[in-house]
């Protein structure tokens, strides 16, 4: 019998919420899907697509919701009020939530949300209180507001419970490391593990055999080498701060940088509430660094389309530069048994320019692009954008971390 | 006319002073070597060298010196009183005094050492109290003990003032930045122009159209990729800390991750003194991290022949895969055009296993090392022990720091 799947993912100034009609083991079929952004940039604004149709876009809604709570409730509403929706007339029809959690310490895999484990994940708060509280406000709501629901928690680290010891360890007091549970996590891995087996279906390659770099460019960048269908090494660690710069990120910097960049900076910051701890560090290194440091703007596109501002140039090189050391890097990891470098998120589905500029400086790996294909962009969930003849292929992905969370669900035998 | 030039070498624990006569613009010629080492391990132990003969093999000598500064001391007073040694019979003997000075902010080039000089050197003391400092206390001894002789700064920062803007820039606020002087600056450059000049002779090309990819990997590590004869980018950045792990130093980790090792990392770590502020999360990175914490050793020679001990396997296997991210990340920075991978410091030199390995691993870029010559280690300044017919030569370099400093006050004519 099918269940209704609600796919959730909370992001810092947004809320998405994807509904899938699934049955056991098979694929599952989207019905809908809508969200609410602009949370921090007033008014709030909704879309909603049903069908492959859009009823509203960019639907500017009541500004008294702020939260990402809120912006649920709402969501919430405009499904179970849609007519035309008849999967969901009330609350008892969504027979499972999956939610996005960034990150999930030792889960190595999805799991219920019950009493213990909500309270381990309120735990695992300390370690990200920046990427984890917004969604387990959401999933406390859901909790309260779906009694009939069955809650599942996807994590952003599991896809990386695979890296081995001599790659997740960090050089310091091992005795500390393992108490305050310091190690490279990695994150994006929702989206990997989709990037995975849609890159493995088109190169015709079973998942356990198949070996990429792939790369998760968004507000949020990192890189991954998959081994085998593993996650071998990733760029981000502990948090998702270590790594490839992003919007509002730095990434990896000199660890000594931030005591020489303010004061005070291991206080906690003015912006810490009740339930969210955060040094001025933490602030400094995620908030305020990155594109919108550099540039001004958050928006990479903005970056990649002028060529001719200086300070933009720069920012685009210093990425290309950051993104081709991790190419290198897991490329000698992989021992060169690469089946594809692939290009994900948002600035990797659509910059051209990037991915001509890390391809031709990777050329020497034997990564070249096809320009009219490239320029192109994506005509379906994986394209394949390599140079005919080229050692290595090169594909650009469309991941989609939502449906990756609603296949898990028809998947787990634990709850058909 | 002959000069007599020491170059002074003020490690953690250690000062080293070698002796040179040389001419202008010819390559000194080294009289005597000397150290005193076990500065933070009493007894101290001196050991000299004379014409290539061994006078003193760690000579305990008295325990009440215990500074940079009386070592030094101790060091003169060996040169001038051994009778053997005509050449330096007074302190006026001494025309040239050059001092690595760990960090040079944004000098360029070596310097004289004039008031002005010494107190921007004291400026940038800020941004590398924990290696400047020591030197400082030379030099100032210097100044005072020796007013005939003319001193010289010779920085491991100035090597890489080629680095360009897209790969010096952290993605931080630029304002912050320049005012706070935050930028990556790169270290051991005294001994990459020295590894870099042995390199391109051993390979029969100008330094100027030479490019390799070099390790100095010691108790302190780092990797550089040099393009043209230029320092193109280095693993090192601020400060020493980023980059490789070292014997009590992490390397690059999460820059958040200090934040979730220790509370109050922010504030002023205990040690610190009138002249050393240094904050407790640059502590526990730079001295209580690396093979010490991972392994209970700093000596990587241990770590490296003891294969059965499995978290020693798995700080050798960390190191390996470390030293490979930065060989992959600098190869495709240099476009493939790599005409050696030099390794080099203490370890670079020892460990045949490391270079083994790293080269194994790396295989795929075309580094392959002949068994037996890698074996027999370094014969020469540079030993070639690449696989005849491997893509790229892999050498293997005994870089000499002091010389390079004697030859950099041999070849500028304002000293002359």
């Amino acid at each position: 019998m099918a269940k209704i799947i609600l796919s959730i993912n909370a992001g810092s100034s947004s809320v998405k919420i994807s509904v899938y009609s699934a049955e056991q083991n098979c694929t599952p079929h989207q019905l809908a899907e809508t969200q609410i952004s602009g949370l921090t940039a007033p008014p709030p604004q909704l879309d909603y697509a049903r069908g492959g149709e859009t009823i509203y876009k960019s639907k500017v809604v009541d500004s008294e919701i702020s939260s990402q709570d809120d912006a649920f409730k709402e969501l919430l509403d405009t499904l179970i009020n849609d007519e035309q929706l008849p999967e969901i007339k009330s609350k008892s029809d969504i027979a499972i939530a999956t939610h996005r959690i960034v990150h999930g310490g030792d889960y190595e895999t999805h799991t219920k949300i019950t009493d213990a484990t909500y309270h381990h994940l309120e735990e695992l708060n300390d370690l990200a209180p920046l990427h984890n509280t917004k969604s387990l406000e959401i999933v406390r709501s859901c909790v309260n507001l779906l009694p009939e629901t069955t809650n599942v928690a996807h994590f952003d680290t599991q896809f990386h419970a695979t890296l081995p010891p001599h790659i997740f360890t960090y050089p310091i007091d091992p005795v500390i490391a393992k108490s305050n549970r310091l190690r490279k996590y990695g994150f994006h891995g929702i989206s990997y593990a989709f990037v995975l087996r849609a890159a493995a279906e088109k190169l015709g390659k079973k998942v356990e055999e198949t070996n990429i770099i792939a790369l998760h460019l968004g507000s949020g960048a990192s890189a991954c080498a998959i081994k085998q269908g593993k996650s071998w090494d990733t760029s981000m660690g502990l948090t998702p701060l270590a790594g490839l710069p992003g919007a509002t990120r730095s990434g990896s910097v000199d660890p000594s940088l931030v005591f020489h960049y303010a004061s005070d900076v291991g206080k906690l910051s003015p912006g810490s509430t009740k339930d969210l701890h955060i040094s001025r560090a933490e602030e400094i290194l995620n908030k305020e660094a990155g594109w919108r440091a550099l540039t001004g703007t958050t928006n990479f596109g903005a970056i990649a389309g002028e060529e001719e501002d200086e300070q933009k140039k720069m920012a685009f090189d210093l990425f290309v530069d950051r993104i081709c050391g991790f190419v290198g890097s897991y490329y000698v990891s992989l021992k060169g048994q690469v089946d594809a470098l692939v290009f994900a998120g948002g600035i990797g589905e659509k910059s051209s320019r990037l991915r001509k500029e890390v391809t031709t400086q990777a050329a020497c790996l034997g990564f070249e692009v096809d320009d009219e294909l490239n320029n192109k962009g994506p005509a379906d969930t994986v394209t394949d954008v390599s140079k005919e003849g080229s050692k290595h292929k090169t594909l650009v992905c469309l991941t989609d971390e939502q449906f990756e969370m609603a296949r898990g669900c028809a998947e787990d035998p634990e709850l058909w």
